[in-house]
């Protein structure tokens, strides 16, 4: 057989160190990469009982929630989502979506695939879901019973405001289930405050720990939902009610798949640094690392996709000047300086760079190797920069005034 | 919020280093949890572009396949058996499953939420899947598609006859699904000698890597009848046809779901030490050692829950002596001397233990430590144990006389 011989050559990897200034993966602390190097126990050993424990409580404390169901799922965000729709949304179900990027759409998908009917409500790529049309969405379908929004949308750095959404779908009788892949960590997310219902997240981009398990929370109405299905929930690995007999309160914490032991580690790890920390300081720190970028960028003459008042702090996304070539610049980085930033996505792809500052690669040494290396390079290529933009940088670090927050 | 205070004093985490031996995981070579830790980058790097390619061609090897489409899911073996019937299994879909233990039944549920319709084989949990019934039921229902069964049961311990299944599979027209979870690394598995369709396997077993990822392969057959669907998918994470998108031969490693980047690290490194050893010498090591524990285990009076012909080299599942207490014993090994056995499951539970020599559990160090424990242990609890069986170790480690290979 070819494929012997082929691996023969194969040795270990050795991935050239980066600095993630994507989308996610953002910059893994080494305390965390650390912890993924722990010797692996079994899934049922009582320390890593214990660590289930510490998990959910350190989540509980990230989504600002008693839910007592919240916990990692096995698996990427994409997967998060999919729990979400498929233990909620039954054959013949009304679901309005709302649609403002990449995820809404991937929304949708779920709603399609688990038999169920959405109904969308769309935006403009760069803006925040509309809350006078989701209550002219939710007015015209009574019959709707969930309401799904993406709160920070990955594929275009805007916001949307998740508390007067849910406000809405409650008013409306609906469930919410919300996407806050890209906000847990890096802004407010307050899921009992603000009433939702589902709500999942994803390990690799404010909480800062590799890429692969999906944080998730369901309340008690959703559970309610749940355990009150006509038909079974088609996925086996994401069935709620399977999955609590090893997660859930009070389990016996029967074997339903292999925990992943060392990822786990990671994000327990990478949750521990977010509490020592404290939310609102981490809020604080992505604020003002978004003020000095935003400072440095708009001193170099780029601007912003998405109006003031509704960017993420965390995902920043630029237009890209007339006549420079987007991946020649992001190729560039990543060879001359480590650094990788996003490219943009669907109609936005070649025209728009995404800056992410989440989790631990929000830094002031990030922002100054990112607007310094633009800086450098744009330059270089023939395109107008005005000089000073560090200083800008420098000078927001110092004193961030902050007009929006 | 009580939350955040309870969170306050959780410290890292400092798991107490064990040797797994039960059904999986089994114990993580420095290597691999090394690997696990070195730092993240993106999951459209082009270093980690290589590393898919890498990956890919290593699991041709381990598989015996030159299948393009073999790739880890990037979740636990559970996903990858879903991933298998989600994509394969329409509804209305005739699929015989041989059930002869735990992930049988779970083949079935799969097929079940796929919306199928299950023809089960039945065969006692403790033996092979019976050819004879296979070959039966294959004749009464020439309208089945699929032929689904497990090659290496992990909750007993049986080894089934995976060529000639698959054999009868062909002549009667059907695709077939194989669960290697716990066969990959350990002992022959020949996915395109055998003519297998479609299988999947966990990390976490004979491969020795950490839990989480779940490796899986489709022939060409598998593939036609995945694009010739007449239903999507109805998992969005599991859709073959997005997935291939990014995994894909010649695919431009489009978006699909954040790759888990650093547990793939580890993957890397486990099948690259499966490589530099060999897959011929990895079966040849799970067999002699196999046949050590025996020894050893026979010569203090336990008796093997599986007929001699049928016993996986990797599992060992030995009934409990009368009057033996299976959780203290256990417990006991855990707390003294740090050492992880499985239990029994389903009519089985507190009936036996499932020994695990799996991958890098596979050493001769362990057998002496499981064997001497045991025997500590059962005569200090006053169980009739005859001296001796530590030299029985030895001495088939020295010269091992395999009558059944």
């Amino acid at each position: 057989m070819n494929t012997a011989n082929e691996t023969l050559n194969i040795a270990s990897f050795a991935p050239t160190p980066r600095t993630l200034m994507g989308p996610g993966p953002s910059d893994v602390h080494p305390r965390v990469l650390g912890a993924l190097a722990r010797p692996t126990i079994g899934h049922l050993d009582p320390d890593f009982i214990g660590l289930m424990d510490d998990i959910k409580a350190l989540l509980q404390y990230a989504f600002q929630t008693e839910n007592s169901v919240t916990f990692p799922i096995s698996a990427p965000g994409s997967a998060g989502m999919e729990a979400c729709f498929a233990n909620l949304v039954e054959p013949g179900d009304k679901v309005v979506v709302c649609q403002n990027g990449v995820f809404g759409g991937r929304m949708k998908e779920n709603v399609l695939r688990c038999g169920g009917v959405p109904v969308m409500v769309e935006d403009d790529w760069g803006r925040a879901v509309d809350p006078e049309k989701v209550e002219a969405a939710l007015g015209a379908n009574p019959d709707a019973g969930i309401l799904a929004f993406v709160h920070a949308e990955t594929s275009t750095g805007a916001a949307s405001d998740a508390r007067v959404l849910a406000e809405l779908a409650r008013k409306h009788h609906c469930l919410t289930i919300v996407d806050t892949v890209t906000s847990l960590g890096g802004m407010p997310v307050k899921v009992d405050e603000w009433g939702i219902d589902a709500v999942y997240s994803g390990s690799q981009k404010c909480l800062s720990c590799a890429p692969g398990l999906s944080p998730v929370s369901f309340g008690e109405r959703a559970l309610k939902k749940v355990r009150n299905r006509r038909a079974r929930v088609q996925s086996w690995f994401l069935d709620l009610n399977l999955i609590l007999g090893y997660w859930g309160e009070g389990a016996k914490r029967a074997y339903h798949h292999t925990a992943p032991v060392n990822p786990l580690y990671g994000l327990h790890e990478a949750l521990l640094m977010l509490r020592e920390e404290g939310l609102e300081n981490a809020w604080a720190r992505h604020r003002t690392n978004h003020l000095a970028l935003r400072a440095g960028l708009e001193a170099l003459g780029l601007r912003f996709l998405v109006p003031e008042q509704q960017r993420l702090p965390q995902l920043n996304t630029v237009t890209i000047p007339e006549g420079v070539d987007d991946a020649a610049v992001r190729s560039r980085l990543l060879k001359e300086y480590n650094l990788e930033l996003g490219a943009g996505l669907g109609a936005w792809a070649g025209r728009v760079w995404r800056i992410g500052l989440m989790g631990h690669s929000s830094r002031a040494e990030n922002i100054l190797l990112c607007v310094g290396a633009l800086e450098a390079l744009l330059g270089s290529m023939g395109a107008p920069v005005t000089p000073g933009a560090l200083t800008k940088v420098q000078q927001t670090l110092e004193n961030p005034i902050d007009v929006s927050a």
